[in-house]
């Protein structure tokens, strides 16, 4: 059928399983071909298609209510509901949302991009429906590797405990972003291994009925009443003890399984948890056989054979950068161990691990666990990289706080993804970050302006043990600059001036620095001379370069690529005004008080102004001399 | 004996069960002597003396590290590691912590105040020890309460996979602050009543001899084997699923019990959970007595009779004031649903539960999803109240960010005990909010002057259905002020003036505006008059009222009891530099960028430098007409 021409899931209503295994061919073939241009999470999403399908059948959407966790598995969800035309601007300015929008859909009901909300988000939604006394169904979706994060769990247990009408799809890919950790996971491996059936009351009442009433050795008897045990252990009674009604596991690419399974998780009373069993990438090649993750989510690539399209790059990776330079470190300093929470591959922490395998740690979806765990490592005089993204460590801002600064414990926190993101949008933006950190005593925030100063900060790190340290840094790659041999330790507090010039002054770091430059040189041409200083370290601020600058009363620009509320030109302001410098002329470059969706990074920048040529607007509207000519 | 002259605990290992017993009781008559006169978490610490003992006499502290959880039940501990002289001063400035504290002893190897943080301090450190190949145990003790923590189970689940060996003692008292929450309590519950014994292994195999070998109908026999199951699954299968060696339950008050079972900890390979069950207010029978929590935490009280001192307040608890007036509101308004994270008693919130039990959610210690699912009630429009501590809002940072403020979900946070709380000391204090609020697009955030505003503030609250909103309150009680019957919404950002001045501007709000009318009051005996504003709105601005200020020209001093980076005072430096307000001179005062220790209010205030006089000194210093006169 044409795709798009869908405008609601209404025509699923009346396919037979033949049909709707051709529906499923002909969704793979659309999203690998789309996502062949646009990228996007290609894994995830072919891992579904039978189930959001057979949900779209058995359900009545937007009544009934489907809660994507994490989201990026929303694709088919989407075509289904009437968006396949816009497939074409997948996560692009403007685009479709790579994760459920409710702008977008009335059948998007929930937000998502972070992991593991989608249990306490029904339970909000159920509550809310057994108040209004409607029919509907809640039915979350949520990986494995989702389950292990602390809020799943708080919800799962208070859901089990209010027995609370809500069918909960255990979508289990035996692999979330990178293979899973923790011991739910190895509950959940022995089930995936148990074999096929569909509901383990019946299956233990025909167990139980092969036990030999009659004859058999004592011990025999307590082996077989054990293995049971067992069998009935290892298929949902983790669950069933919370309160849950255990079905599964199915075949997740099965509709008649499917829909089976559904149509009795509708009739039962309380909550569910289906345990659908999928393959991730599903129905091509490369993404099927990837062990790795790297099919999670990607750029474009050439459909035919699964190569990525190479983007040029001039330097290496960030992540890579601080990673593969913590490596380095850690073959001489023996107290270095890195933490990550979920993220290896997305870190870069592979090399780590396989060379320091007993001094690596991937603790699953638990941020907050990582960041206290580090703690706990800090109180034993070890030396914890926590290596956790920006928009992820917010789930740590308590232990950071409480476990992490309270205690002034020596933990470096190489804080990834900082910035704007780009194409995964609003909830993965790594904006907060300065203005979260910057007001918690103790704490030293750094983030270099190219990848060779980046290599002397992550020593810088390393070495310092007066307390906490994060160094933030950018999504993607370095700037190609020649990298120094040998790494040093950059002095706590310290900036660097980039470019002299007397007119005013420019306060910025890490990716805003080739912006600031820009300004300077257009600048010039206008002979107005701009000082560009790298203040690298953003807490504390270089305290005698700040004297300096304000006492030459020069105008100050800050710009940062993270919000204004609270940030780093915010410090400035509050420098100014604490040590008196009463008519300082400051103004602050970064982003506004409002959430920023998807698009490139590029395109982002310059809708919100975040460019050289608005930096030279506001240095001329700031400089007398300017105004003298006029 | 004599508790004064305790140095360490190495004196129990040569005591008897008997005189470990004459201890106990020597222990608990002083700790309901003590605390009757400094207050204290009384009931907590009558439950674990036998507990504490035992773990001391079979453990040797500090090479083993006992890692309480939450860390108000530390108080035995402290006096068997030498503290009991200091008593005396308990929770007082510069006296004896109320909770574990490093630089205290060199037996307090984690600090804590939050809950669940235990078994990730206990990771950290297991990972360390196993590293540098030394051999001390790891024994965090957590409570039943603390288990539902989502940073607790993620923790439990890492343990359970890595195998580290580990000692978790589940301090099961049935009764964490409130009657505890959760499908995981109806786990322990069932653990609870099924009576005594040691290792559950032993017990299985004696269970499956009794099954009849020869004879009985086959029904039966199935019967019997469900029921063996069940025994199984009930004790401890939980546990032994997620890789942890279960052990007890047992009781917490019997010494050969308790060593016994310690000591067979010790030899266990792997991580051993030992659930022991312990009594909360153990011997001394007003908290023993307690059902509702009253006990868990007192202020001073007469020993004999267990009355509770009364403090001469004026108005009605902050806490009380806001809840009892959402249940007013919620007589009429039935979207209004309340959320509280395991504080049903501390945020008074008895009273909305009796009347609308429907519509009153505990969730247990479980801030994450307390916040996610007030943000899936609001997308119902449904009206959430979350009553939360500002300290324990922090837990759920993310959660505001990602799941309320992004969708701008009509929430109302009541942000209980903001600003500095007293005798709770540094891991309590509710100075952080307005920092981690502010910046995040979509808040309002306010606060109110009085307990009239108050009600007024939280009607505000209510009919605001434009996204999230939020209002600080202080631990503690009102002034005592006379209060309108009828409630009335307050503009959103609008500010007012409480007394008129020319020569300066003061602008706070909530507890620090009686200092701010004290100072302006004192500067008019001096001929400098002094404009007081109820800057209620912390975000947005009043903005009409911060242009007609600045355009005065008159020196401007903020005062917060929130910390000074990011906040109030940094909002209202970032306004007059966005609209250009070059030379505007304006001073903050607020929390210095440190942690605050535990004290008075009133004492710490001093310490820090936040009083009137202080606001004297600072306009003094800032007004013109001063200086003429000088």
């Amino acid at each position: 059928m044409d795709l798009l021409s869908i405008k609601n899931p209404e025509f699923l209503k009346k396919m037979s399983n033949n049909e709707l295994e051709k529906l499923s061919a002909e969704i793979r073939q659309f999203l690998i071909e789309k996502l062949s241009v646009t990228g996007g999470h290609i894994g995830p999403n072919l891992g579904v298609v039978e189930l959001t399908i057979s949900l779209h059948k058995i359900f009545n959407s937007p009544d009934d209510k489907f809660i994507w966790d994490v989201g990026h598995q929303s694709y088919v969800h989407k075509i289904l509901t009437g968006r396949a035309c816009e497939f074409d601007t997948l996560r692009q300015h403007k685009g479709l949302c790579g994760f459920p929008k409710r702008n977008e859909s009335e059948h998007d009901v929930w937000e998502t991009g972070h992991s593991s909300t989608s249990l306490s988000a029904g339970m909000g939604m159920a509550i809310a429906r057994d108040l209004k006394k409607t029919k509907d169904f809640v039915i979350p979706i949520i990986g494995d590797g989702a389950l292990t994060g602390g809020m799943a769990l708080e919800a799962l247990n208070h859901i089990g405990h209010e027995k609370k009408d809500m069918i909960v799809i255990l979508n289990d890919n035996e692999m979330s972003i990178a293979p899973n950790v923790g011991a739910l996971h190895n509950v959940l491996g022995r089930l995936r291994t148990a074999g096929k059936y569909h509901w383990v009351k019946d299956e233990l009442e025909l167990l139980l009925k092969k036990i030999p009433a009659v004859g058999g050795a004592l011990a025999s008897t307590a082996e077989r009443v054990k293995d049971s045990l067992k069998y009935l252990l290892v298929t949902g009674v983790f669950f069933e003890e919370l309160g849950f009604t255990y079905l599964g596991p199915v075949d997740g690419h099965n509709f008649e399984d499917l829909q089976e399974n559904l149509r009795y998780a509708k009739k039962t009373k309380g909550p569910v948890l289906l345990h659908v069993i999928t393959k991730k990438g599903k129905g091509y090649q490369p993404a099927e056989t990837d062990t790795v993750g790297t099919w999670h989510g990607t750029g474009p690539y050439k459909m035919e054979t699964g190569d990525f399209v190479k983007s040029s790059t001039k330097g290496p990776s960030w992540s890579g950068l601080v990673s593969e330079t913590v490596r380095k470190l850690a073959k001489t300093d023996e107290r270095i161990v890195a933490i990550t929470p979920a993220m290896p591959v997305g870190s870069k922490l592979e090399g780590f691990a396989s060379e320091f395998p007993d001094r690596m740690y991937d603790v699953g979806i638990a941020e907050q666990h990582a960041a206290t765990m580090a703690a706990g490592l800090a109180t034993q005089n070890m030396k914890p990289f926590l290596a956790i993204y920006s928009t992820f460590l917010q789930r740590a801002y308590d232990q950071v706080v409480h476990d992490i600064c309270r205690q002034n414990l020596n933990v470096f926190i190489g804080v990834d993804r900082a910035g704007l993101v780009g194409a995964d949008g609003e909830t993965h933006q790594g904006v907060f970050d300065i203005a979260f950190l910057r007001h918690i005593p103790n704490m030293v925030l750094m983030m270099p302006k190219d990848e060779n100063e980046g290599q002397h900060m992550v020593k810088t790190a390393i070495d310092y043990d007066l307390g906490p340290i994060a160094m933030r840094f950018a999504r993607g790659n370095g700037l190609g600059v020649e990298m120094d041999k040998n790494l040093k330790a950059i002095p706590i507090g310290s900036w660097e001036v980039l470019r002299e010039g007397s007119d005013a002054v420019i306060l910025t770091f890490g990716t805003t620095i080739g912006m600031a430059m820009e300004a300077a040189e257009k600048l010039a041409e206008q002979e107005i001379f701009v000082r560009v200083v790298n203040a690298r370290f953003i807490k504390p601020l270089d305290n005698e370069m700040m004297h300096s600058i304000l006492s030459e009363k020069l105008p100050i620009l800050t710009i940062e690529e993270a919000v204004l509320q609270g940030g780093f030109g915010s410090a400035v302001l509050e420098f100014a005004q604490e040590h008196k410098y009463y008519g300082a002329v400051i103004d602050r470059m970064g982003i506004p008080d409002e959430f920023i969706e998807h698009g490139s990074v590029a395109k982002l920048l310059e809708e919100i102004h975040l460019t050289a040529d608005s930096a030279v607007q506001r240095i001329i509207s700031m400089t007398p001399i300017t105004e003298k000519r006029i």
